[in-house]
């Protein structure tokens, strides 16, 4: 039996809005560790890692492994109709083919169950192995989001290269081109402000904007954003998830085949 | 000659925006008592009855009973063009073709004239008797509202249950069933948030969901909504506008041909 | 070369959005006095002049007179990625074919470089002479908008008639008609909430509402508009740009073919 209570609610809520987009059906995984999803995007380009720790959850309660099909867009429907300040639950019998959603209002006045249908989905786990990065840099995700949305409007791909000084942010497309720098900056009012830049060496790698933009979905799960870059690797943009977890968006970097004709002016 | 003047304009601003979309033209009857329209949806199965009694308004002329026929679109559309705060006053003269809306800024620095042409409209009056029913939810409006929006997104039907403990909402669809429970609840902070039942028999009884949301487009008039519900009788929907005089929907319910199919899981 | 660091970037961002649907293509004129713009309008009925004085910026340097051909609506696109505090400096290099928009965030962490193709555009700059007007009203520019707006859900023309007690705008379309009148006032809490008529003798002019409302996206530049009407000129929309210039919209009016047939009630 799996039975899982989410005291903030409105923390699953916002976990679905930034992976429904991306990700049509999916598992769950539950453990005695946590509750966590690992999926590809629709076009098999991204991947998607998620994690809500056991710890994170009022009450915890997973007799054995349960690995449970969902789809993301039917999930999401039904969890839109929980208010901000529900409490969530997750409910499954041992051996039933449905989820059931448990929604209770603060005052307890108001209690909704939604009961959602499991899907068998064919999935194979990728171990992603811990990796040393040339830089990571950590900004406020609303100024990521940002910059992801306003490059869109000029190109289709972004060049972020990082130097000790910051983190420079590169487009280029029929209108003309963009470059946006942000510089190490470590002493502002609130440390959530902060852009910090920890660098091994400079990299300089190109990605598509369009999955940039899905990643920033997840921009309301926390106020900064940490993007590993490796040249070798694909890049991870990570969102924490208060005291539970975390989101992590995986893209490899593109290929320039030609550079002059490509790359962004400096 | 006619000549109602209402100091809370944005009343009969809100009374258009309820009902406009249910019903395209409507006949609005003038007598010394009142301003009042009957009116059946388009697709004749749903019945809306709108009272505005004399007293609510500051100046009220009705030398003698005038029945107006309106298109409700364009009645809004000039509506509209009133501010939320301005006075409105309806004037028509005796066998006149046109309705003349006018709107006062509250500084009486703007005043507009705005006049329609009145259509001959056939319909009959009917009588609704005063009817006991089985049981009367009163709720807060927004809450009401919000249930079947979401339940909107499941299913396309919704069944309303009453018992002693609070009224249950329920529905089906293909990606599943909902079931969302309102207990009785009077000791709350603020009255207009309370959830009443007043039961004389337990009643279940399906509605479609498409009348039942547009209904709820009268949330703006009033912070509660009443719901009376018996077996033999089409339920009604009742907000009260304050001081004046009430909008109500009527909705028969669906017979459910085959109760085991169709009924949502308890 | 030229280099213009404007502090208020905001105020450019609001020019572009209240300029980019009247007008395609257009040529940025700059000489030792100020950044302006002079053109019609893409169906060669409206003019828009546009004049921020060099006095309005931090740092104005324009070594010799230079026309900019920009695409306004790309121009627009970029602006659009400056933050509402930025500073913006407009820079281009002496016989270069393209112009840079810098963009520096209020705490200069975040530097942003635009650079965008010049083109080559054809234009005659219209002298347009100082000139007597029959009526000028002052009026607040909001009300303007919504009075425009207000009255486009009616009719397809709006005639402005200009009297001693204030200004009239009437239209008529297929349901009906519609007069707003605004009384003259000056007896207000702020300066820029009066209505203000200076008649010389009394004008009534019929517009294109389609044309008006396009000039009402300049609304967020200033509080007040100040409309200028004679018989024989265009009228004049003119919103003032805060200790900088002005943005200022030319229409010529309507000959009524009929006055009996299309001209509103009185």
């Amino acid at each position: 039996m799996l039975e899982l209570r989410l005291v903030q609610g409105s923390l699953l809520k916002k976990v679905l809005e930034s992976i429904k987009d991306l990700v049509n059906d999916a598992n769950f995984d539950c453990s005695a560790t946590g509750f966590s999803l690992q999926a590809m995007d629709s076009s098999h380009v991204a991947l998607v890692a998620l994690l809500l720790r056991s710890e994170g959850f009022e009450h915890y309660r997973c007799d054995r492994n349960l690995s449970m099909g969902m789809n993301l867009n039917n999930m999401s429907k039904m969890l839109k109709c929980a208010g901000n300040d529900d409490i969530i639950t997750i409910k499954a019998d041992d051996g039933s083919d449905t989820v059931t959603f448990m929604f209770e209002s603060p005052t307890q006045d108001k209690i909704a169950d939604f009961e959602m249908k499991l899907m068998d989905i064919d999935s194979e786990h990728l171990g992603i192995p811990e990796a040393e990065y040339h830089a990571i840099v950590r900004m406020p995700s609303a100024e990521f989001a940002r910059i992801c949305k306003d490059l869109s409007s000029i190109g289709d791909t972004v060049v972020i290269s990082v130097t000790k000084e910051g983190v420079k942010f590169s487009t280029r497309g029929d209108i003309g081109t963009a470059n946006i720098v942000c510089r190490q900056n470590t002493t502002v009012d609130k440390p959530e402000e902060a852009t910090i830049v920890e660098m091994n060496e400079p990299v300089s790698l190109t990605f598509a904007l369009r999955y940039m933009n899905s990643f920033t979905k997840a921009t309301p799960l926390s106020n900064t954003v940490t993007i590993s870059l490796s040249s070798e690797l694909p890049v991870v943009v990570e969102y924490k998830i208060a005291e539970m977890g975390y989101i992590r968006f995986y893209l490899a970097p593109k290929i320039e085949e030609d550079e002059d004709e490509t790359k962004p002016q400096a």
